[in-house]
């Protein structure tokens, strides 16, 4: 099924202690590249779809290693601009037990961070596409890049491309102002957003009254938050994970999924956590793929928490799992025994 | 204890991808060399059997890196056959949460599988001995094997050796009517057989109605399909041990024994996975183990559980546990404490 | 807050194969120096105490690189003596599942264990000092350090500086006779004593009918060893963490205190096991902090309750957590998620 | 310059043990993909031409790997048949000083070795090519890989597309008879020879005299055998790669070009070795790019021996040099200073 | 010999790919902590004086890695000022043969180049201070670090402090016009200038005529070099250290120092690099604790030589060797035996 | 050829921090165990004898451990006693360039050490012999293990097994005295010795004039020091290993032999160092191999100079290298090149 998908925004290098080390403790760094846009067009790429990444990379060797790299997993890197002055990077500690993962940027001033309109063929890129994913965390790069997002989603909606956004609140990155000033412009534009309760609070001021450290995952409040973005936003469809947190080595995970008119949610699944990176971009791409791929509802939801049940059993930020490996765990019990 | 115990099978190179990899992205493989048959056979050095292991290894470095990995743990090797073209491989990747592992084979044309009857002087072998364990992996490499493997043991038979056999059904190897066919007449010659039900139930179409997805263990159903093994073949004990997948990270664990009378079932174990692989291979050596030394029968699955639980806790397919640390756990309570 | 505490012992080069290996087939060991004083030290350097840390190291890199790893994380190393021997070392394996971690001790014949009592000049030692803090392991290793610990904490009351001592009695260093014998004299002069129900009942023959291998945290019986420690040796405090090990994955973890009026205990943890060294050490440290900046008793056992806990998500004998992050978890809910 | 050039052959797994271990002492395996005509691929993709790379890959993990590594390294993967049995492999062990590097191959009844003249269009694939490449490596595989080739050539003649093929006789593929009879036939249709004196002399019979174990590098003993080529094959200009191996760790490398007329030698260097795989096919990639970027005869020799000096540094296959890294060695001296 | 010097400088985290590979291919880095700056103080708490590293570091793990990391070699960090926004990293990736190493900067922005002179007193930092050593890479930073540099060998001077410079010239960071205008005002004040023969020509264009490509090491040419900075500067003595790169893998290296009456040069050492970082830096090292400890001008350059040669056998940045050890190279012949 | 050939000594665990690095600077060290004696073993092994290890070993993992590892390559360990307090150790650091490699022993009080005549039946070893093979580092250990070395030889004559002894004088097992006097008790019994010019001047006082540091191999002064040993012990043979450390990467290399009448000397070989240890027991290894299997004088040298120069190419103790490729190279020209 070739059909064409764009994501757009940042892939950083990421570097991870081994073994659970803290940052203070280690001598060695596993490097990866990700990022929740590139996160989602390889998972496009794995399920068949003609999957493009728009980027900026410098002309050094980590901006082609970061190319390479979703190249190697199948997605069209046509359409990345090169220059700039650095690839932005992103330390992640991961967490057991009781302690908490940790991440710490230093993306500032990375090649995308200070990309203009100029970089990015937008005829070109839309020009016979049918779905297009952005998130929140693109336009908090720098104001420039909250200019190109808006731009770029009018445009696609110019050329009736389904256009799909995951809010992803980052504090780190923007103000709740900000994100609420452009993100409200973003979303005039978008017909399936992805929004936790804490994306949808801290962008809209969205409430659903759940507490999510409370333990229990609070689906029906979820749905109350659901439609308040369908009302304010003309959306035709929301999405969601929702993850409860045992501790950081185990976690119960569920994604719902609400048109307006039905509120459907998937199987939850118990997670033995090996990186939860990716966790949310895995449901994404597989939310994309569904529905282009005519899914239902409920096929929907079962395909996506399936995909992002199993990302975080897979050490990086890509979703290395096939279609066929996904729907056998969507269609079926997942007993984790050896195929041979 | 000095008794002769003899194992025959393949012992293959093992590729397994480090912390969870998965083949996609991984660019280093940790490399062990196992198999059903050798396993047995080091589970049975560890205990102070006096254990051979028979094959057939090529002539090269990775045919002697096996034997050597044999040798090291204490089996003897005075009846390996060296020749044929390869040593068989397999890469094994090891599953997490609803991930399962993953097993490919890479073991056609291996010299085992295209060993003759003349490679092995069953004479020789079986002087002196007291038990011979095969399984139905060996005859299903190769039509020479499934002739040299009845031949064996009809060869022990005459010799009055102990004839074990796990049943160890593999479809990727050959087909249930090949199956069937050979492995009624193994049967004949065979003492004591270990048969999980999906063995027992692929092999011979012995069926117990359990569902092995089903989240509990089935001891009842397990009982009726070993008084059908039992019936069919005369064979003096059954045992199997019972999974109960709650994903590729934790498991319960629990083995039965039969012997036409009694039905005993050992305590269940809790396992927290590290390596999956050679579980069922080290109930095998620890009945082995268990019946030469006099044990009864509730003991005996008490040893061969503790035995093949721990295994689990242990990378590679090899039970590196001393006769000691099992009883310990067989005989009291494993609360994980160090020993200091 | 720059309060002078001094601990005193041996610390140890510990040998740990990777990746849960036994010993008997590994082929790399990670190398680590900790030991129980030491991680105490480095406990109260992470919280920003003034910590020393007193030892004997023999003049070689090894003694060298044990000395430079406490001062890596900001341990004071003024008044450690060098010469001697050897470095004491110890090899560790990491248990899983039904099987245990291993410790196997190579520390005969240590520079601190044939330290003498001219090694250490008390008297600038405890010059300025709040807190000094000694365990049943340091007068273990010899006779000589029977003689200087006991010598230790009589130098340390005439300096009015608080002593705290953990039991830690070790059967691989001495009997119950003669750990009986010097304890009961170092005790004399201890202020807070830190002791498991283990230790209290083999070192002085306390009891409290609990049965540590039963599954469930005995509370109310260690207050009774708690009372029974006080009222012998008339301590101000007594402290414990208290273990259950479901198995060497998981455990629960609490803490209490009492001070011969109030009885408090801590939240309890499930703790999914990375390196469980140090835990009791972990507590220690916590403790000191906490009574130097005035907690009371629920706080304090609220803040050794998190450091322990979360020492154990750590590799390595220390635990590297700052006050700030100790201080989230002992204060709040501990989800595990993501900073970012 | 994006001129279309085509590889075709076999690429397999490469199983290398780290750190100069032999086979039977390690426990570990890096691995890569690789190939001589995949390497000569990857070489022109770095160098800016179009390069497509032609082979058939089984439908699983290792054949996916496979592809994704060429394609992460800018090779267009287009032409690349899916399906067979498996991947070859072959193991590579790394010498030093006086111990030779070892290959052991594990490549029979690969998916490439089995494909027909079905799973490839070679009409679709040399439309619009400017160059096409094969190697006396894929022949050699089977009979089917003999006609295939033969077909290629042909195939290639008549869309005037250049051909250049480098004899690499594998005396474990095939015999010097069979060798001889299949490449005379290809050698038909081919404008450009790369043969070594061992494979002019293993292929042809073509001799020059020459000693290469003598330990000195026999550039007119070459003259001669280039001039027998050409005049046997009438092809337009040969090429080879000329080396002394003072030993394992330290060769001197020379490469040297003949059109019939003029007879260029590249400056020599000596290779300090970290693999020297792959040194061979790097000249291939080299020539090829500079031939159809209008570099002279010297200028060919001078790019060639400086990106095949340069590949014997790099760990794996693969030459990852740039196009400016390597001019400026081939256009200047090389000292090895630190760029900062 | 407890005589207190300081440095002055940026500490970098640096990134190094393992084993030779090239950035575009791993997914492993090495980290380090070090800079010129740093690497000389280790040098000379080494050799038993009271070294002091001056910087400001970031309130993160990576800051206070860095600060740990001097730390734990004996370097004090009484005077290290901590905030700002980021640590400064470069990743360097190991030449062999003709491929020179690589390293790229990523230290932007890092909080030592946004410093103040309000980050650093002085006063207190030079109080009984006998020795203060700072580069051209300081200045280089930023225009701040321009002003504090010059402020602090001001105020050295004003304290009788003995002022070192290794003039380090960095395209990378400014240009020979802000170079030469800065360094000519540090120059006012230093007593001791380190300058290879590139850093003398870039910063303030003197030239010596002599070919650093050429293979042979240029002394006379250095003389004239040395004489000239003098000349121009009044420093009392200009050191150097010379190389000729025969490739990446093996160098000649040797040391010179010119008191304006005596020009003395070390035994020449052929080096087997196993990590070339950090070699200059040693010399520095070595001449600092050579003048302080009184050695003449000849003992001054074999300890030198010796101490900087040997660093390129340690990999890291920093000159891990005992002044026992130094002065057995320096004094003696160097055969490369085991001691045992 | 089944020759039975027994070795004599201490096997330790060897411990080397991996790449170069320094102890100081090391988290991780690669573990092996050898020792003179059991490498000896497992090159006669290699080559076809029925090589016995004798010596004593903890009944602890690490013992284990010991054991497996020489059984793993061949070794009959039919005569190892079990018992004792611990395994020794040493720590290998290896150099390079001006580096010297460093070891650091951790050996007393290990199991051999401390063991006792009634430990070894001599008797059942030596029966069906033909050599016997010790060194002057077993007596060295202990004054026990001299009076069993002693022993050892005396019933070895008995049994008219021939006796080798390596002097390997150990200044830091004992002093010249002590060595001279146990080693010229031992030496009444040796028929073939081994030494180098510092064992005969360290153990005897032999002095040959020649200086080991000169670079240049003095192989005239080497014939006078092996007649003083004929002269003087009535041996029949000397050899030895004559090492030039160019410096630690880079060694020339020649052994040498002399039976009182001819002097042979083997070619010379310039070796890039891998790993030094273990160089001269495979000269050891290789001379008891070719005068059992009959090689004259020169064929024996030049078969053990080719075994000895390759061991230093492979990481660890043992010499992993087959008869047949140790006779390619000791028979014809080393070029380095790869089989394929």
């Amino acid at each position: 099924m070739s059909k064409k998908v764009v994501t757009f925004g940042e892939i950083m290098m990421r570097l991870t202690p081994p073994e659970n080390q803290r940052f203070i403790q280690t001598d060695e760094f596993n490097v990866i590249y990700g990022g929740g846009e590139a996160n989602v067009a390889v998972s496009c790429a794995n399920y068949g779809l003609d999957a493009y990444f728009v980027t900026k990379l410098p002309e050094n060797p980590f901006g082609q290693a970061a190319l390479n790299e979703v190249r190697r997993y199948g997605v069209k890197t046509d359409y990345i601009a090169r220059g700039g002055k650095r690839l932005g990077k992103y330390f992640c500690e991961s967490g057991a037990s009781q302690r908490s993962s940790n991440v710490i940027y230093d993306r500032a001033h990375s090649a995308i961070a200070e990309a203009n309109s100029d970089d990015f063929n937008w005829d070109e890129i839309f020009s016979e596409a049918e779905w297009y994913h952005v998130t929140g965390i693109t336009p908090a790069l720098s104001e420039k890049m909250s200019e190109v997002t808006i731009e770029s989603v009018k445009k696609a909606q110019e050329y009736d491309v389904t256009v799909s956004c995951d809010l992803n609140f980052r504090s780190k990155l923007w103000s709740q102002e900000e994100a609420k000033r452009v993100m409200s412009e973003v979303m005039e534009y978008v017909d399936v957003c992805i929004a936790n309760e804490e994306d949808a609070e801290m962008t809209f001021g969205i409430e659903s009254g759940s507490d999510i450290e409370s333990g229990d995952i609070n689906i029906e409040g979820y749905k109350d938050v659901a439609q308040q973005l369908i009302d304010r936003f003309d959306v035709d469809m929301v999405g969601s994970h929702l993850r409860v947190s045992h501790n950081a080595s185990v976690n119960d995970w569920v994604v719902v999924l609400y048109d307006g008119e039905e509120f459907v949610k998937s199987t939850e699944y118990r997670v033995h956590i090996v990186d939860r990176v990716g966790g949310g971009d895995s449901f994404a791409g597989a939310l994309i793929y569904s529905q282009l791929s005519g899914k239902d509802l409920q096929e929907t939801v079962e395909f996506g928490a399936a995909a992002s049940a199993l990302k975080q059993s897979i050490p990086g930020d890509f979703n290395h799992m096939t279609l066929e490996e996904v729907e056998a765990i969507a269609e079926g019990p997942a007993s984790g025994r050896v195929k041979r």
